[in-house]
């Protein structure tokens, strides 16, 4: 562990999770952290994962590591409140779901003599707030750093050291890559959800109780997603729009011609089209991204 | 129970999970089967969950209950092999996820002095097979009835009974209204999900594991859905055609306006729809249609 004292900035379900697993791997790391929020300072300081602080200068003095766990939208007035305070030294990353936009937002205003690593760890649940994380969260999950020309191959090396500690899997990539990708894997299914829920909350205006009792016959996994951090997601679609937008404009091209198939009733393709994806399950299952038992495990009852 | 013993015509996921259901619940019952693939007999006889028979006509001899459980596609030539060994004050019924074109293509097969009262129980997994039934598919789950102006009400009493004794709840309901309920809460929901996992699919062509490894922020919920029966669906989409080009064209529109959103910043409208989805998730568990678990309780790891 390359590090020795911790500055949260934001404590929600990432930063709570980051904080319970360092305690449980890592105890001797202290750990400083702050939120805009009063009700959520206290929160933390109820559940007790670290030392909270009211002010972001006082949290991030003393600190070797500074990760910077708000929305995307609110990186750069955060980042503007700590910069004059990190000493010489100090690592600063994140963990937005959003990277070029982030970089562009936060780089500008990091101090000469401190480094930055722009990460994103592929990890969370549908629940936010500091009463929301696990030590688990970010076990076989994987971490993405996307370094900037100007990050310090020896400040990424930490980072990387970091996050592994955590029982993450890291991975660098280009910050534009990782925004397309993630677009695809996460912006997209997120944004596609939300819509199929807006859809059905629409209709069940008409049919009363029934969307919600026949919801286990496939909608309700759409509500998982659809229940995600609104603020985070909001702010995720604003600073990832281009990519965004040309995924979803590939998925309406593939969904017009899946209601071509429909409407001039094309078994086969129908078939072949969903053969296919069905092999996609298999491969995730045995990247152990996912559980291969029936229904996610769910109980029944 | 006021049934003795039943016919299973199909002996995929739901058919495996009645026989098992009632071995448990009702051992005393005889339970027959029939699959028209050979490889799909032979592996019922092995698990042993019923009678496996290689002929309809045999099937169904005896029996008191016939249980359509083949594709939607697939009903009409089943009855047409059982429905001159049908005895008299028989009562068949049916799991299939349409309605009105099941009823379309086995009402004018059904002899006289035989009921019919077609039912759907709104139980699945993404496993499809024998191999893949079990005795809990049904507890707590809805199965919805939907009988014809013929249909004798005492025929529909007993089917009602008999879903109750596997653990479900009955709800009756017009034909053509189930279909639209459906299409909202399932129909839809797949084919959406088949198209993600489509697009996805295409993309990770050019980026290899990349979709794959980081499928955990979102795309992976999409492909449980999307591992679902391929037959089972190409013959859902085609058999219940008007409904799902209704909702899936107002998911499109729906999508457009969101699209539109985020094209122009627009973070008031997009914050405050993800926050009415949102509640949508709290309304499905209060309902014990979902599990409150994060994650859907998946293990990590």
């Amino acid at each position: 562990m390359p590090f020795k004292h911790v500055a949260l900035l934001g404590l929600g379900l990432i930063a709570s999770s980051i904080a319970l697993t360092l305690r449980k791997n890592n105890p001797s790391i202290k750990i400083n952290g702050f939120s805009r929020s009063e009700s959520t300072r206290n929160k933390a300081r109820e559940i007790g994962f670290c030392q909270v602080f009211d002010s972001v200068s006082s949290c991030v003095d003393g600190t070797d590591l500074v990760i910077m766990c708000v929305p995307v939208g609110a990186m750069k007035d955060t980042m503007k409140m700590a910069a004059p305070h990190l000493a010489q030294g100090v690592v600063v990353t994140d963990v937005g779901s959003v990277k070029s936009n982030v970089i562009k937002a936060i780089k500008p205003l990091i101090p000469k003599d401190v480094s930055f690593v722009p990460a994103h760890p592929i990890a969370g649940t549908e629940n936010s707030g500091p009463e929301a994380g696990f030590a688990e969260l970010f076990v076989d999950r994987w971490c993405i750093l996307t370094p900037t020309p100007q990050t310090p191959i020896e400040a990424t090396r930490k980072v990387k050291k970091f996050w592994q500690s955590l029982g993450a899997q890291v991975q660098e990539m280009d910050a534009n890559h990782h925004d397309l990708v993630l677009s695809v894997t996460s912006h997209a299914p997120h944004l596609i959800a939300f819509t199929m829920v807006g859809v059905a909350d629409e209709f069940s205006k008409v049919t009363k109780s029934e969307v919600i009792n026949y919801s286990a016959a496939g909608f309700r996994d759409f509500t998982r997603l659809a229940a995600s951090d609104p603020i985070m997601w909001r702010d995720i679609f604003i600073n990832n729009k281009e990519a965004s937008l040309e995924i979803l404009g590939r998925f309406t091209e593939e969904l017009f011609s899946l209601q071509g198939a429909i409407r001039r009733q094309d078994g086969e393709f129908l078939q072949k089209y969903f053969e296919r994806t069905r092999k996609v399950r298999r491969n995730i299952i045995e990247a152990g991204q996912d559980t291969s038992e029936p229904d996610f495990g769910r109980k029944s009852g």
